[in-house]
């Protein structure tokens, strides 16, 4: 790559149409100590959309094949994701109108990507690129190059992502929508997406430590990512939807992206090893270190030595129950352990064992530090509350609904355990606090928690009444309440019967079959 | 067309891809009293869709084009909507898969039609489809063509009609979807459609005089028709929602379909004449006649003359008020007047003029006869009481909430008078009935009445407080209440702050504009 792409004279001034070479790259710097590898990777970065201004597809270079037609190559370095602006040999061409602009959003070209603002385009590309951009912000102190990976990380987890660490809301080029659009029955929400997002996390952790990070790749792992492989492994989501009416997909053109069952293999079949990579490179996410320091971002059991030569043994009963326990033996003085402290126990955890040394919170790390003495142990719980969780109100799909999390996992109800017709429940939120609670439970034999919560199922208009034989019914001087369709009538208010709500980990859906599940509820 | 196509050897064995001959052969047959046209509309809906077990292309014959090798003449007849089956010269072509089944229902062929069960494909063929099976049925007495077109329109308007008599649910195919799929802001509800219901519904009425038929005329008239014209004559809807957030039209790919104001014209520019079409015949939908009596299905203004040589003049304040005036002159004894009673009066109406007259109340008319005398005038009043209607409990995107309607007409709020996000609104049912009232206002010099309703602003979860500048913010031992993601964070009741809610007719929206619009709202 090294010999065909560059700066120099002679070598081809483009880049990936789907980034991730530019992380790839760094990581090869990283074992080879080379830095032509990080510097390929910081000119893909800053010649990405830079020609935007004056755009046009060179007709005579494509990777692995040969110009055939202007047209006909286009397509070509399309179908292969590969292209290039070369503005200087062709000065002439036209600048390309809309359909151009919407494929430079599609692949993060439509600006130099320092000035880009908005997490855009096509999900899974974005937040690979945003990772190289972290790496290479990272390892040349461009601060520049840090601040668009912090307004990118900004704008993405504040208006454009689930509840579940799920990106993308839009199936239309696997893509970002636009802010606070988050429909839960037509999303996107790629499984490959939340893993690039836990990616992105672990970088800007790199850069600064700063739990806000750590939360939003947690929610993503036990979540998003996670829900995209059967508790069996061996079938997967590649859309994972916060809300399923197999009907729907079933019957519905603009659902047909949304699978109420995971499959076994996909056409593209992206995802399914991406999630295996990702849980067997699980520690390079939970643990990071520097040189002082060890960072706990995630509560993940393990056995490792660190840097410095000190044990580590780390049990947690996590994502189930928040007590965690750390046993250190031959930890240098001077040398601290960074604990995040996960934003669902809002500042709440006790702790026995560190008592005589010293704390520090920042950035949602408790750096502890001080004698650690030959060994020691370390026993913390962090209270894993039920919680009814509201978006922003300027989510319109979630105005006045609720979702139920309980530490790092978010919960929903599925038609097996609730009935059809999940719209109808509702939480009941006077009687929440006092009458929720956490069960130990098994789906596919594996043990989780589940959730009741007290609620209602609601009733409306019902039908049967006005389904009047037009034909053979008897008529009197004048009908009254006579209806021309049966659809519509008039309102009266919704009847309300107690039930009993409940609710299985998200990331468990559909693993006892095809049947409707929702996320977000209604709250009475 | 009939030296073409017809059952006698040597001719085609074919049929329309967009139906619509099928009506006009009808026509034909009544102004030229030739059976060959009656026969050829018979022929097409008899043929339609009786060789789908085996069928396929033939790619031997197009209309107006020469056969140019199998797919390119497939193409062009579906390019050109015409195709049709003969099995006897291909009996080898092998059946084609689900993509065909798909093209078979999107042009209603999937079965023959008498077998046909719910109102799918596309909307507007369908409805142009089913008129035509019923002027057939009514022309030829055929009681089982009949009954399909029952079903049909049970179907259609008990399962798959929004309220403002819209049809067609997803722009996929322009077309039907399935039971109670009625989604707002996705949906087509082709101002054609609501016509060819129109058409349909007035068909249905000529052979059974029945008000459901007239009521629906009257929902699709006064709305879903209606709205798809500016007031001012000059700008189109194709598509008519029922929600509207101009951002996500812009925004949204999923949405590009549905405009959030009135377009000069379409590149398929069905709709602007079919409506003029429509309008400027409006008194064959008003009004029909049989040997012994006027049938007034619509109370729209007339002055005319009965087949028996009666002079009719009606007056009315329709669509705004309900009284109506009808001055009838040298009508025979034995001759009768038919009322609709609409179903929004619910039965009850004053009447005056005709006290010593038989009358007698069958399928939703009211019969009057007996003797009229030279001169004899009727004033009737229909109550337009503002009735806050609701869905069926099986349209998920309406549960828990209500339209409004008043006499034919649907409301529907608008941003302009009610400020933006009005999904933060609902109405406040236990105020509704002390303190709804209806005031004249003018729409684009347009008069008409709107309607004030008790309210609701609701704000949820406030972010300013969790807006926190993590760099720079003060930070103590325990930060509580920090939150990871601006967007999500634990549940509040929402806060309700008491506000009017101005409702507009929908046929008159996004005529000040472009604007939020919805017809739905909440309940409180």
């Amino acid at each position: 790559m090294d010999s065909v792409f560059g700066p120099e004279p002679g070598k081809c001034k483009g880049y990936p149409g789907h980034e991730i070479a530019e992380m790839a790259l760094v990581r090869l710097y990283d074992v080879t100590g080379d830095e032509k590898y990080l510097k390929l990777s910081k000119f893909f970065i800053d010649e990405r959309g830079t020609r935007h201004k004056a755009d046009y597809y060179d007709p005579n270079f494509v990777i692995g094949g040969e110009a055939d037609g202007e047209n006909a190559n286009v397509d070509d370095m399309y179908r292969h994701d590969l292209y290039y602006f070369d503005l200087e040999d062709h000065p002439d061409q036209k600048i390309r109108g809309h359909e151009d602009e919407e494929r430079h959003v599609y692949h993060q070209s439509n600006k130099p990507v320092r000035e880009l603002t908005e997490a855009a385009g096509h999900a899974v590309r974005a937040v690979y690129l945003y990772s190289g951009m972290a790496d290479v912000a990272r390892l040349t102190d461009d601060e520049e190059l840090y601040e668009a990976c912090r307004r990118l990380w900004d704008n993405m987890v504040n208006k454009r992502m689930y509840i579940t660490g799920g990106i993308g809301s839009t199936h239309v080029g696997e893509a970002f929508s636009f802010d606070y659009d988050l429909p839960n029955d037509t999303d996107y929400a790629e499984t490959c997406a939340s893993i690039g997002l836990v990616f992105f996390a672990r970088r800007m952790l790199q850069i600064s430590p700063d739990s806000r990070y750590a939360d939003v790749m947690e929610r993503a792992l036990y979540n998003g990512a996670l829900s995209g492989m059967a508790l069996d492994g061996k079938s997967f989501f590649y859309v994972n939807p916060l809300e399923v009416n197999p009907k729907a997909c079933a019957l519905d053109e603009r659902k047909k992206h949304v699978k109420p069952v995971r499959q076994k293999w996909f056409g593209c079949a992206c995802c399914p090893p991406n999630i295996a990579r990702l849980i067997s490179s699980i520690g390079e996410y939970a643990y990071t270190e520097s040189e002082d320091t060890l960072y706990i971002h995630q509560y993940i059991g393990a056995d490792f030595t660190t840097g410095t030569g000190a044990d580590i043994s780390m049990k947690s009963s996590f994502p189930w129950e928040g007590d965690v326990s750390i046993a250190v033996r031959g930890v240098p003085e001077g040398y601290k352990l960074a604990l995040r402290i996960p934003d669902w126990c809002l500042g709440t955890y006790e702790m026995t064992g560190a008592d005589d040394m010293d704390k520090d919170m920042k950035h949602g790390y408790l750096y502890i530090s001080g004698a650690w003495g030959e060994e020691r142990k370390i026993d913390i719980n962090f209270p894993m509350d039920i919680r009814l969780i509201a978006s922003s109100d300027d989510v319109r799909e979630d105005f006045g609904r609720v979702a139920v999390t309980r530490g790092p996992i978010v919960y929903c109800m599925e038609e097996q355990d609730n009935g059809a017709e999940l719209y109808r429940l509702a939480v009941d939120s006077e009687r929440f606090a006092a009458q929720s609670h956490v069960e130990m439970y098994d789906i596919g034999s594996v043990p989780c928690r589940i959730i009741y919560i007290p609620g209602v199922e609601r009733c409306g208009y019902a039908n049967t009444d006005l389904t009047i034989d037009i034909a053979n019914s008897p008529r009197g001087k004048l009908e009254t309440g006579r209806m021309s369709t049966q659809l519509y009538s008039d309102y009266k208010p919704l009847h309300s019967e107690p039930k009993t709500l409940k609710f299985i980990p998200y990331y468990m859906w559909a693993n006892r079959g095809e049947n409707e599940m929702s996320v977000w509820v209604d709250v009475k």
